[in-house]
């Protein structure tokens, strides 16, 4: 590859805006859409990554933030880089570290520089900036990397957004500037501009002259309405290049990602799976169901008869109840193991389905049974 | 097999007690001296089964009362029996449950039928006698089941062993008729007498008379001094039967481990091993480990250099103090697992030694390295 990364279109459905396509990085192919697990410190949460890939996981996410904070990306670039670090060698995208710090509310303080903020690890006084991101992202190898974006409040006026936007250009002109290894890591660019459609082609033009790799569509997915999310996935895929990669950031239930894929996005990622599997939450094909429940008790059927995980051909929900009543770890790395599994796997049903040009089929089944 | 279980004493080291021998089970064959990892309620915490199996395990131990409390004997039963329920295909062997209720001091009341307790999970008052503690163990299917026996408490007088050791008697007789599988499932009878060698040798006559298919020694390995143990074990291995399996309960150290194999016997199990692995600690050939010291903030070497466990080949001592000081699951599945083969391992080693005669050397050479 002379590229840090290419992006194929293979497909394009008949009906809808979903595409099939298959990314090409120096630590191996990505068939998408793709939904990507999270491993925030540097570890899917309960999973050996081995485990990870068994689940059809093509690559993973880990947060910049966190690792920035502990151990610190010195150690990591030390270790050989995140891959050598963590033991995956297939692909890892990292985000900005934006997201957590625009969520630390009151501790942090935004300026052109960038955001001071107080580490949730000990208080102390840390600053992430454009250059301070995309090193730290360096360090980290992984091969794609995010622009730091200012995350705009959920309450902010059009003034704040217009700002905000034109900031995120010009911190994404920084981190083009500072990025160090452009042929081994892919810098993606993030479109802004809030709910205004002006903004967000104001935004797009700006950001595609920069000619990067690939793109996300930011600020929509952590909080907003399910109109609001469609209102923008309706226009803003298509102020993207059709040739390069469209990322929609921490989105992981079903109908978030169907929404975004009928609309041509092709990357997700959510700790939301991993999370719920934690409270003992499972997504089946018909639908969520809290493992808790008493009517498990003596159910000696699998989590979902129809998966093909680990789990569920391991284990029966009677045991799966009794090790979540019994706090046991094992309960978390089975249900983390399944609910990773389900999302791959509708992944893969979703690009079939594309291929076939019965996405919106395909969709109108899934909802049926997953949402009754 | 035409009976429970077969042992076969295949060679005694020339200048020690020590016993190279062969368990088997209608699941499988033990190799002796064996350690057992304990799963308390019906799982080795933090590790799939089949990782258990990788670390060498050849059997598994879990706990009666846990599993009499929760998820209930029944329930288990109606799974298949634990094998199946916790998907273990190899040998388990069940403790009975008196360990843990005696453990419950002002919570349980001892008569002649049994002991009354109050359970720790909700409280409601519960009663394990021989004849329930035989029911839950048949109702879980476990390979060996041991008696129901008395520990008397720490502080007691030649009075209180005497009354004790002739209660264990009667209870074990209960035990042995109550016992509804005695084709699959073998029944261990337990010595006890305190540190009174005449009880000693009277509670072997007793039980040895009963013909069982193994014998364990007890209330030698917690809370005792090392003096105690071995004065114990210095004369009790003798009382039994030679060619029957020799089980000490409650023991997971090395130097432990070793003065009871160098005394005849060869069955161990501790939880040690995964519950120090919980608090970031490491069993390594050169002695015990802690990962949180800072010194291992940048070591990317491997745990144990001499260790071929998964963790070993995968991870750095700097990412396994990653993973604990951010209070990953990680960090105790990744630590269980080598404890466990570091167990496994020692134990691999003491079989060979036993079987080239050369134990007492073997010995030697691993206290110089391992307590230095």
């Amino acid at each position: 590859m002379d590229k840090s990364l290419t992006f194929e279109l293979l497909h394009k459905d008949k009906k809808t805006g979903a595409r099939r396509g298959r990314i090409t990085t120096h630590h191996g192919t990505i068939e998408t859409p793709v939904f990507m697990p999270v491993g925030t410190q540097a570890t899917v949460k309960a999973m050996k990554p081995e485990d990870v890939e068994k689940t059809g996981a093509q690559i993973i996410l880990a947060n910049t933030y966190h690792l920035f904070l502990r151990p610190g990306s010195d150690i990591v670039r030390e270790a050989g880089g995140l891959h050598s670090f963590m033991n995956w060698n297939k692909p890892i995208l990292t985000d900005s570290g934006g997201y957590q710090v625009f969520s630390l509310g009151a501790m942090r303080k935004i300026t052109e520089e960038g955001v001071m903020f107080a580490s949730h690890i000990d208080g102390s006084r840390r600053m992430l900036s454009p250059e301070v991101s995309i090193k730290v992202q360096n360090d980290l190898g992984s091969d794609i990397i995010m622009a730091f974006d200012e995350c705009a409040p959920k309450d902010a006026d059009r003034k704040y957004i217009e700002k905000s936007q034109a900031l995120t250009t010009r911190w994404l002109e920084r981190c083009v500037k500072a990025h160090e290894n452009p042929d081994k890591q892919s810098l993606f660019g993030i479109m802004q501009g809030g709910f205004y459609r002006d903004l967000r082609e104001k935004s797009a033009k700006e950001i595609v002259a920069m000619d990067l790799p690939g793109y996300a569509i930011g600020g929509i997915s952590v909080g907003e309405s399910k109109d609001d999310y469609i209102g923008v996935l309706d226009y803003a895929p298509d102020l993207l290049p059709e040739n390069k990669p469209r990322y929609v950031m921490g989105i992981g239930t079903p109908d978030y990602i169907f929404e975004a894929v009928e609309r041509g996005v092709d990357m997700f990622d959510c700790v939301e799976p991993t999370r719920i599997a934690r409270h003992g939450m499972a997504m089946t094909s018909h639908g969520r169901i809290s493992i808790k429940n008493a009517k498990y008790e003596r159910d000696f059927t699998p989590l979902d008869p129809e998966c093909d995980c680990y789990t569920c051909r391991h284990y029966s929900r009677a045991y799966l109840r009794h090790l979540f009543k019994a706090g046991e770890t094992m309960s978390h790395m089975l249900l983390s193991e399944h609910n990773l599994r389900f999302l791959s796997k509708m992944s893969e049903d979703i690009r079939k389905s594309i291929e076939e040009d019965r996405f919106t089929e395909f969709k109108e089944e899934f909802y049926k049974k997953y949402y009754g």
